[in-house]
């Protein structure tokens, strides 16, 4: 029986990393790791599942195509309707932020 | 958009306390929040599902029926397969423990 610590080995880069932490057939869980990272104003995730997440660590604001912004704290989460196309504008600049995100085919 | 805090409202009892947060077709993400909670010696979970489950506050330890015990802090995760016998043997006295777990059908 393995375990693994989400918080650990956070790769140092300015981008985000994606990391796969478990697929299955309609499920995939992932670990991301974002760094003061601002996405281009142009590029929105528009997906075909749906996505359940959550901020393990620092923190972040998410925007939708609505206007509308969502500022998440550790603990906070979100579930995303698949095609409900959103960005992450804001990510702290104090430490890294860790989502998890559980990709749900639909 | 709602937000919710996972680290929010943790029910004042004894007993492990579940809540489903997000549920479909093949996936059941749920909380589980256990106080210094030790489960009968003679009852072990068996499930018909794939368990992914991470320790989001406190600590715990759980065992295996072959005899394997394994220790989770903050941020440590685990796959559990279906139908691998496994019980909770002991988590913090000092806070609540706080489990996210998602269920996968097979």
């Amino acid at each position: 029986m393995q375990t693994n610590n989400i918080l650990s080995n956070l790769i140092d880069s300015q981008d985000e990393t994606f990391k796969t932490l478990l697929e299955s057939k309609n499920v995939k869980i992932e670990r991301i790791v974002t760094d003061a990272h601002i996405l281009p104003k142009d590029f929105w995730y528009d997906q075909e599942d749906d996505e359940w997440v959550i901020v393990l660590q620092g923190g972040a604001v998410v925007g939708f195509d609505n206007k509308e912004s969502i500022r998440l704290g550790v603990g906070d989460y979100l579930h995303i309707k698949a095609h409900q196309k959103h960005r992450v504008e804001w990510t702290s600049e104090k430490e890294k932020t860790v989502w998890l995100a559980v990709h749900i085919s639909v």
